[in-house]
């Protein structure tokens, strides 16, 4: 059996993504791709890279005919997703790839966002779209919230160690190299190419970056009491990737196991032998997060790093893994395509 | 029914990519990996992007059984190939991607690589692996010859034009660009990243890449008389992709016609609109190729430039692409996937 | 004795690379720097890699006191800069970056660029600013139009080539490799990173780009009747460098000889031995500019290519090194560093 | 007046560097060029980006004449570059790039390296050469020892505040992001573009590092007592630059004013205004260091980044800067030039 879906924001950089993805799924079909600015250009005006797919024009969003899609992917900025989440029918279901239903409690939501939210009663409703954590829920809810792409590298680093017991909470440490593609595709001068090849930097240093919402409410709902990380994210020269290297206070052997344990039969999250550190571009372009635990020098410190690729397994992959599940689809339907590389 | 192959050479970057795209094969399993140095490796010691497979170790290649597989991927350097290719048994399907088997007369084959052939007598045999054009010798081949990369690029742009007698032969010139994994694997001071990240340059200027031999006797072949093609080929700080700026006599409608008839049906080449030039990023990762026509100011002269990518189309996926025709199996298995942009 | 000068547009690239020459210049004190959007800012918040400097703050154009000031370096936008230049006292030495004052011709101007010349009367005036042919006019101009970046590097190639009469004038082709930068800091999605990187591909093929305006004009003139060449423009995944691949018909040994005649005495341009290809690399953040000849297989055939970076040679520091001229100067001060590698 | 230097290891990309600066420098000539493998070749071979300059050829060591020539430069590998030295002419004064007399304990010297010292009488004399915080001795040494170029970033960072007492000894951690010229020019599989380009990763994790060797011995001393810190390197797709991201307990008014402090008389190490963030992009090709200070939304703890490029600040520029001071000469001499963006 066939479900059809939709893809609103289409044009930006994980809604591309869906469309890749999509293209190979044995049994999912894309029946609308809506988008602003963009509306009425062909598919391939707006992505060359798709041209070779049989798939509908660009339209406005309220031009789309809801009858017959069974789920809609939302790859909007955030504000403008929760309006347009509101006001979608309530018998869809909707995978957000926003930061608008992430977090559960409004007030961290304002603190964080800075704005009121539009749909303060659905916030409750969505499910947190961390796969691997909440599998049960997903596949029963009718709106999950994709995690941001950081705050889903550092949860599988950690999540498990926290769970498990293994590691100190008061010391955590998240130093994060991102790659430029999860700044998706707006005209900004530090995300021009001359601008950023050659060269690196972190930004949101000190506790700004926004993903800190999610790691503050997810590992201190894992640890049962407040847990707050320092998180310094890092913008590094290349297109796909995220690098998390956490710095922990635990004994790795404890450590490594609590990660092997929690990941052993997971599909796509392969713990390294310990001592192995991952790289981004050996999980590029696939759904796998790679995790490694090294023993630091000094007793009873650890190095946990952990690599996915943003724009997949960080977004539009997950995504995809929980539509998946709330079709009632096998989870990794086209999700296994390998890393390309080099 | 499932087809058994081996792959000769699966340490290199070819043999990644096909182990890349046969992971995801319908009817296709990888029985063994042969390597030589890295031989007694897990794959996942060698190309730790391919650890989710449950694929065998590297082997000897002497240690194969031969058994039970169908078809073998040689993707060896230049010279050995046709040393294993020779000693392989009877019996077995090889898809060579190497260019030992690509020129048909000895004598050609010795002056664009220097050495005496030491398999002669399969020269003749192997069929040249331009699927789109020798379609029907392929399916019926027990030895196909992989073509070179830039070989490929070239002739999807200008083989039609020549074929259709719509441009002149005389003053043909390819200037092409080629992305740096079409070099290999190979420890090169040429190919360290500090040495090429950031610059550009042409190489094997005047006349003397090898590949010339390939032009020379396929130009010639479709023309029914000597051909001889000026060809520059440029190194391109990118890891993938080959675009062929071609320069003709010809009248644009009438080239950019030839071209779109002769590709009509066919799966993986894309004839753009009249005007549109290709870009390597979104052909990136698949087995498409992209064909564009421009007509240039001064009257009669036009310009085609195609797109590809080395490791794919260029080479690992033209090498499934035969052996799923060898194999009687749909042309396109496996290898439909959208190129992966950004 | 040192000279002031002011730099209009000082917050783009070329406007950065002016001051990043001038900081070093032994004579040569910058006393003014004009923005638009970015008037009020300091230096370093602009440009952090120039905040060791003690220069002053970026002022609107109207605030600028012009006595005292020798020589003012115009780094505007097209058509911008003839209006602000039209403007400017009419004692000031000007060195225009722009495209404004290339074209001689206000109707070569308008058939190029679209609009009406504002500065119609200034154009006959302007010296066409490719130092090492224009170096008389330009020590004595008051106003010099720098040269198109692509302009001079097909001009340093071919120049020579054709005043000596050794190559054929109907069958030019100019196949130009362009860095990033060269299309400025401006907000363009397909300048961002994500879209550039890892990807290249031609740009107004056909014969459609403005810096063919400066090769007609140009060639024409040196060779006594119209000439008009192909030219194609690709853009490459790196931030610096031009490089032109020049196909024309001639003996090797005489084109040879007449570039090295040409530029025996030159300090910064540099024929190489016969047969070998330069590399933009090699004269990245440098004023020189590096030339090979290579003869083809073909008879009567050569590839002449050339390199140099688009935002020294090809601008500012020819901008600077006419600046140097027009203010009795020694012609490489402040110009001989040499180039980053890697 | 001018003196003479030589440059033992001129192949490689810190001899290259070393040329490069000197090439500019108001008083020092280069006399010798010495090689291994490349004895015997010119300059432009090795380097064509030097061929603009009139310098000797690549020459064996044995063959030098050290007669006139004031002062080496000795860029060789590790454990070669102590053999090499301890046989040089002992009037000579030399400047060491390599590892080998960066410990001044041979046993220090033996765990980290792994062999026995061949110049252990000469440990003892040799200068650590941060420049900064050893002026004195390095004026009046005979041998400096340039420093390990992350060990340089980490201290620029850290070095004032643990002598200022302003944060805690037991938690530091760098965290640092490596451009690829710090590996060298050395023929590696995981140094080539193919593999480099796109992706990152960490390596030498939990302390196994070498530069730590230098971390502990100056740390501790400058303490008075052992520090030990963890280090994580992560190899970055960009050629040059470090960027050490430093997590300490600390105020970050007093942190940031200890910095200011200690470097408000540097010409070389700016201390960034409080709350902003460097980049390597800014720092690229000069011998400037920027570090910036931002506090975390955890009271009491702080975020230091230093960025220098690893070739200039981190390796031949340092090692200018101190035989300027050797030989008299003011210490920035040759050494303002200005970074190279984009």
């Amino acid at each position: 059996m066939t479900h059809s879906v939709a893809i609103l924001g289409a044009s930006g950089y994980t809604g591309a993504e869906l469309i890749r993805l999509i293209s190979e799924h044995p049994s999912i079909k894309i029946k609308a791709l809506g988008a602003f600015s963009k509306a009425g250009q062909k598919l391939s005006e707006v992505f060359s890279h798709l041209r070779h797919l049989d798939l509908p024009d660009m339209v406005a969003f309220d031009t789309i005919d809801w009858s017959g899609i069974d789920l809609c992917f939302c790859a909007l900025p955030h504000k403008t997703s929760q309006e347009v989440i509101r006001d979608l029918p309530k018998t869809l279901k909707i995978v957000d790839l926003s930061a608008d239903f992430r977090l559960r409690d409004p007030a961290d939501y304002k603190t964080w966002y800075g704005n009121d939210h539009a749909a303060t009663q659905m916030q409750a409703e969505a499910v947190y779209g961390l796969t691997e954590f909440y599998r049960d829920e997903i596949a029963g809810a009718r709106l999950v919230a994709g995690t941001g792409c950081n705050a889903a590298t550092g949860q599988f680093a950690l999540r498990p160690l926290i769970s498990a017991g293994v590691i100190g909470l008061d010391d955590i440490i998240l130093d994060l190299k991102c790659a430029v593609s999860g700044a998706g595709r707006s005209l900004k001068e530090n995300l021009l190419h001359a601008e950023l090849s050659e060269g690196y930097h972190a930004y949101s240093v000190g506790g700004t970056h926004r993903h800190l919402g999610e790691f503050d409410q997810e590992f201190s709902k894992v640890a049962g009491r407040p847990v707050k990380v320092q998180f310094t994210p890092h913008l590094i020269p290349a297109n796909r990737g995220i690098l998390a290297t956490c710095y922990v206070s635990g004994e790795t052997d404890a450590v490594h196991g609590a990660l092997a344990a929690a990941y052993d039969a997971e599909p796509f999250i392969h713990v390294l032998p310990k001592g192995e550190a991952p790289s981004t571009r050996h999980i590029r372009g696939s759904n796998f997060c790679h995790i490694g635990v090294i023993g630091d020098r000094i007793a009873g410190r650890c190095i946990v790093i952990a690599a996915l690729d943003n724009l997949t397994k960080g977004s539009s992959g997950q995504a995809l893994q929980n539509a998946n599940l709330m079709l009632g689809l096998p989870e990794t339907a086209g999700l296994m395509m390998a890393p390309l590389f080099p």
